[in-house]
């Protein structure tokens, strides 16, 4: 009954198998092996057009190195109030980018709502220096809340970021489990809907340790290595990211594996739908559940041996709960069986 | 009829007078001649009491280097979310702190309100690094909103911020302007109410280049000289900004100037009550004045020769406007004459 | 033939044993398994006491990380001109310290000379703060000439660095090999030494990424998880890392791979001693092995199969190269096999 | 007897005159005032083409932001082992360019070797990311030794740095200096000889505080305002910086200022090559002497009322001095009297 995260989850089977299979041998660094190009090549297919693919170590790296190419002096990326790159990352991406300000927007469910977006775009004249320039809108992709932002939101963001020359940024931590909620291909929910540059993940999806930043315009990257390695994100055996990848992305590995993951999520919220001890404090589709759960049901869970997370309500909600309640955050992964679901579900029924 | 900003005025004849007396002959430099020294006593009784004053050359300086000197990793400030160093410093605060973050909070009329500061802080938990630390609470007095925290607003923050083991910087740039608005010592205002650190302004106050970092307990600003000089903060001539500082405290000629600017604002105040065509957007003490002016009066005025700025209405209130207004910010200063102020009521009267 | 680098190389068939074995399950994240944590018993034991071990993931994050904790505003770190963190990182010490300098101190063999560190360090004087003040030293171990300092080195320089209330840091990303060279523990290559920070390398060593910085004095780590994760080097899966070093150590095998290391450089060099048409440049003990080799044979080397980067002579020796003449650095590893070794020989015979 | 340095000199009167006439009234701040523009053409004149000029507050500001406008990702600066931005700016340059490395190059007699930088060049290869990307190459000039780069030196300097693709940066705190004791015309100095961004200073030769940074391709500044707002930089008086400019250029006043400041240079020179207890370290033509004294003369010296400071020998020439010898700057400026350096001259006789 473990919910805490979809990182707590090992790697599947085949990525081991991946890294046994290709860790033989000697084998350029740094990028240049021909795994690592053959995977470049995959991720040109995954998306349908010729991308530039960078290899990184967390998705706070992925992150805040897109910033960091994306970055113009006193730069400000426009992102959800309560985003990753907010309030999880540690000022990571202040850090890489030199002091670039994350300028929150609110908007419900963990969503940028485009009007607040253009409203706060108001507030800076070209050439007024002292507010700064922004320099891109990052959304995250299922969101922070577990929410999918519709197609049409996402047409909206992109719209407004482009008219002010803003880039637009996808973190992309879950990507496949939006993918597969929206049945959408890769191409669909990123540079065809606007997006610029995402961060691609697959760590919490299966795999070990396997981010990616991706350009969708390779123009655009040209002094990426470098902003990478002064960032100490080049790995060395490279081959060992590559061979994650390759075994993720083979026969749909990735897919099936999110839909596993949503599909326990499903059964959650079922559960949480019908309980009485607890319920949803806000609907979701993707393998992130937010509970509100009786404190006294909750010590229950754990003494059951259910793990799970308190989480800070939205700042729009802090009324959120009543007294003698807690907000939870409960993930499913490729790992969770429908035997941890089922456990939970007993004990709020 | 210039209302702009009060860093449009030029300086006191008086400051100009100590340019020319202390410029003669030579002096040491960087910070160590005898004038550089007695300025420093001469700030020990101002606040009456041994402080570490550093000089240095912006408003935007002596706020990013504070928070450079009580900055910790993934370092968290918490201040106003239309607070300066969040809206008119282009990031400085940001890129002098490596990239701490600048967390907003909340708070009607510029302030930041306690409860609000509390709930905010509740999201961090001590050893959670993925949130950061918070290091610093950052208030502005007289606000940016041209209000001036009462003494049981101060204390109430004070306390939160000591409770949390964070220091409480205050932003100063127009500090007399506040002194004299509520008939407080310079100690009451500051560091008898907890502030730990603050930046002292003068430029905006009748001098040409004159700000400074004062910290109340001389033993934090160990660091301070490298993180200045770092900065590129530490001027060479130094006697430049201490012989303005001389003249500025000399028979209280700084208070004899914030009380003319203030006054002049009491003026435009009153003006804007009894107009017709404009009014106050909100109540203000000091030399800031904001005013709702409709569109044509605003376009006659500055036909007429007022000079004024369009100001973003605060994020709570973007609803402030009906069609057809626009959102002014007025500005008084030491050299704003009755005639000024009388052209301007005429013209909205 | 490949003798590009030790990072050519795969993982020992035992370092993947670890990951298949250790992935199995839920576990968790960001470093808090009992997988960590037994890791962490396992360094204390290795190096005969108390550490503080942080996992990131590579030589230069380890680098970078450490030089941040240590720092203070305005900071030097004093190191070979040579080092791997002035010509091999890109900057990232640079960068993650906000722009600490690393000041060159020249020494031959890629090794810091104590004079030269002492006669460096007198250039500053404390409190002017115009140079800095230094806050390390740092040193390679083996150096990045492929020498190992001998322990009076260690101690004239960790003498010189506290005597000056500087930290000593030691960058171990081939730290076994110098091990089995010099036949001493990992303590009496260390803190015995008066080494305060080292970063541990085992990724070259037949890992596929592991690299941790060992603090010898817990106590100065207190804000190094701040530091790390602002980095973004906290891996969410960190048994990842935990898994390889668990493997690494057990029944000494990274002693071991590093002896075989060295055993192949032995071979490469008494080839290069018997060679007629390349020599070794200098001499070194461990497995970096520095060649003269005429260009004719350097091509036909390559064209045979042979891998191997052209290097830049040393500072202090750059008339080291006649007409005609190439210098090459050849790296052997864990997997280098007696046959690659044969076949250079006789191509240089 | 004052020979620390030129900025123990107040400012010329004119200088203050111009502070007081321009200081009446009100005027746009932030560099938008008539005034700034008058001085912004002044400065296209001098350079007899048009330039981007920007004030800033210190020569750290100058050269410190104009790397930073220079600036790639891993950024390297070539520039002479003992300049400025390497010893005497505490890591400033590093700072504000997010940890551009400074790379020394040796030269004798303070300036640059074009051979010495050409090999240092070398060791770049382009695409190769682990050493980072060279982006300028810095001199200053005068040379932080008191000397002059000839023409021939500069253009092959010049010729050098365009061939790399690098920027080429003049650091000219005291380039009145250079000018006169040359006897050529600011272009002749810096553009012509294939200058691209300069600092201009000013303070040093008579002025308070008036620092500029000139780009010559003022396509190269456009994102230099957010780099200097960012970097605290931005005075919001400014018409006190363009005062004071316009009184320097006003008459050739900062030729004449530099030229007294070079003949009393000239002065002590010749009491150097005549005294007995005392000789210069090394010819120069500019306002810096710099002269071995026996140690016993400095102290009778220092006890007449003689103040310079010690400095260090250059790296090449550690041992210049011979027990019971020191090396001293002797640094003269506008206000240099012929009885001071009569004074010091009878005292080495």
């Amino acid at each position: 009954m473990i919910f805490a995260s979809d990182n707590w989850s090992g790697p599947h089977p085949d990525i081991n198998a991946a890294l046994a299979e290709h860790g033989r041998g000697m084998a350029a660094a740094y990028g240049t092996s021909e795994l690592d190009k053959a995977v470049e090549r995959r991720f040109n297919e995954i998306f349908e057009r010729e991308v530039a693919v960078f290899f990184v170590g967390t998705g706070t790296a992925a992150n805040s190195l897109s910033f960091a190419a994306l970055n113009r002096p006193g730069g400000v990326v426009l992102c959800h109030r309560e985003a990753h790159v907010v309030e999880d990352e540690c000022g990571a991406p202040e850090f890489f980018t030199h002091g670039a300000r994350m300028a929150p927007v609110d908007g419900s469910l963990g969503m940028i709502d485009p009007f607040n977006l253009r409203r706060e775009l108001k507030r800076f004249n070209p050439g007024f220096v002292h507010a700064g320039q922004p320099m891109a809108v990052s959304i995250s992709q299922p969101s922070e809340a577990g929410t999918i932002y519709p197609l049409e939101g996402l047409e909206a963001i992109a719209d407004i970021a482009h008219e002010h020359q803003l880039a637009l940024h996808m973190d992309g931590a879950r990507f496949a489990n939006a993918l597969v909620a929206s049945n959408l291909s890769p191409a669909e929910m990123s540079w065809k809907r606007g997006v610029d540059v995402m961060s691609f993940g697959a760590t919490k999806n299966g795999c070990w340790c396997a981010e990616a930043v991706v350009f969708f315009d390779p123009e655009k990257a040209k002094q990426f290595p470098y902003i990478r390695k002064r960032g100490a994100q080049l790995f060395s055996k490279t081959r060992f990211v590559a061979a994650q990848f390759m075994a993720y992305f083979e026969n749909g590995l990735w897919l099936e594996l999110a839909r596993h993951a949503n599909a326990m999520a499903d059964d959650l919220r079922g559960a949480l739908d019908r309980g009485t001890h607890a319920k949803q404090a806000w609907p979701t589709r993707t393998n992130e559940v937010f509970a509100i759960i009786e404190k006294d049901t909750a010590e229950r869970l754990r003494a059951a041996g259910a793990v799970f997370y308190d989480w800070n309500p939205p700042h729009s909600s802090h009324d959120l709960l009543k007294e003698g309640e807690i907000l939870a955050r409960l993930v499913t992964s490729w790992s969770t069986t429908p035997e941890d679901v089922a456990g939970f579900a007993s004990l709020i029924a």
